[in-house]
């Protein structure tokens, strides 16, 4: 058994392979896992989590490195969590294990940790906020989750951030792609890369209008505002701060941020405490229990529901 | 209120409407639908269910529809269920809804009911056992269920059937799209239908190759017959019927019929189990104690782990 107080403080510390090691332990649903989370619990609530999404090719990765160089400049300890959903590798070495993140990769104010979650238990949404509570835990002021991928899992990752970049790049479909994907719902901040490309300011317009951004609006509702960057040149990136940073004060200004957390949370329990639900329904596979009910179903003595329900009260009371 | 009682005693003396008023309560998750799923089990047990699935273009209505004359001939009483998961039509007139069925439409012994699963609580897995059940009490001797479209839904209604006939057609790539689907480990008959066509017999042969026909098996074991058939012709439906008898009688037989029963029951069951818990939890959203447990996770005075078990704690006390 991992003594896991000791990896909390080493972590704490900023150590980084007690930082590995943490997130291994919640990543791979180890049977110390609630013992890490509620080490962790007192020591979260500090990091600000920004999650970056986009179809592939937009340059999410380039700008996730030109950000991560812009936070460590002003000082901020920064994680970058990096999630695959259709890779099926994981973890790794924390540092370097991401070539274009190579440069950060010899600095102790930087963690990054690639995350794939085909197979895991509950899928994304229960994997991703457990890692991003370690990096808050371990002290870092920022946390940027990059997801890889397009659909339903970036909108899953959307919703562990404080603040949604959308990235988009021109000449891509991207306006189109983005509708479909949904991801126009979810951003709070967006980024035009590539913008020395043709068509930068057309995807820009395109994605203004889609937006609505010319319509009138509420006073003090947030418009998310479209930035221009040339990542690879680290162009456009304070730009893309300032803009995070806005959203921040308008977000504490406004109580949205203790609003999204808590309903960020609430979700978080109702999803755990389904899994825990389903898994303690799944133990019952291949017992007694759900057997000889399967049988009185199949022999008409008892309908499917109340033998659902004879399950759950057998659950409840065990 | 509906009476459930009347209503059954009416489905069980052969009356369409009332069959149809029953799937309609189960279908749409009504109030009286534990009633009804009790006053249906000591009627149910005697339907045989036969699956159909295959890709769009092979023909499964004709061959439904042909599946039914053959046994209408045999004096069997016939129910059918036609399942789109991409649609979100569903219900209507229980007979004659489909225009390919419209022959069997004035016959009292057959009982038609098209389903769509898109929105359904549950889904798949969740509507089409309770309309089965309804078919079975209902009085039909055989329930054909019909998948329209590919994928993981056809698996999922496969796992409803006593047998599973996976049909195929010349010329379409099937093999392919068969192995991709993950249905070739599904069928317990495969039918290759437009067999006057050209390259049947190569269908035919990649099939049996495919599924390691040629290979040595245990004796006793169930060795899927490939039945070629024009079924727009009804060319070959009697050997599919004589198929499918031989697979009843092996699994009666073998004892699979009833272990195969049991294990679908066992997974219903499981299913209403979780969708009942999940719904409480869902029940709890905006409910004081999420939103407070919630509050202490997001102040971390509380892990989401622990906040889970408050909250399966508070559900089974309620």
């Amino acid at each position: 058994m991992v003594d896991v107080l000791a990896l909390v403080e080493q972590a704490r510390q900023g150590g980084p392979r007690a930082v590995a090691r943490l997130i291994s332990l919640v990543e791979g649903a180890s049977p110390q896992l609630r013992e890490v989370m509620a080490a962790l619990a007192p020591l979260t609530g500090g990091a600000y989590v920004v999650g970056l999404t986009g179809s592939p090719g937009v340059g999410k990765s380039t700008s996730t490195s030109a950000l991560v160089t812009a936070y460590r400049k002003a000082g901020k300890r920064v994680g970058v969590l990096a999630v695959d959903p259709s890779s099926p590798f994981s973890g790794g070495a924390l540092l370097g294990d991401r070539v274009r993140m190579s440069e950060h990769a010899s600095d102790p104010g930087v963690y990054i940790r690639s995350m794939a979650t085909r197979g895991h238990l509950g899928g994304l949404a229960w994997a991703a906020p457990q890692a991003i509570r370690v990096l808050d835990a371990a002290g870092c002021d920022i946390v940027l989750v990059e997801t890889v991928g397009v659909g339903q899992s970036e909108v899953e990752i959307a919703a562990q951030a404080d603040t949604s970049v959308v990235l988009l790049a021109p000449g891509m479909g991207d306006g189109i792609q983005a509708a479909k994907a949904g991801i126009l719902e979810i951003g709070d901040v967006y980024v035009v890369n590539k913008a020395d490309r043709d068509g930068a300011d057309a995807t820009a317009r395109e994605l203004n209008h889609m937006l609505g951004l010319g319509e009138a609006r509420e006073a003090g509702d947030w418009r998310p505002p479209i930035v221009k960057t040339v990542a690879a040149r680290g162009e456009g990136i304070d730009e893309v701060v300032e803009a995070l940073e806005k959203h921040r004060a308008w977000m504490e200004e406004h109580g949205v941020l203790a609003t999204r957390r808590r309903a960020r949370a609430a979700t978080e329990v109702e999803h755990i405490a389904v899994t825990a639900l389903r898994s303690r329904i799944g133990d019952l596979r291949g017992d007694q229990r759900l057997d000889s009910l399967a049988e009185r179903v199949t022999q008409g003595t008892l309908d499917p529901y109340a033998a659902a329900d004879e399950l759950i009260a057998g659950l409840t009371a065990s």
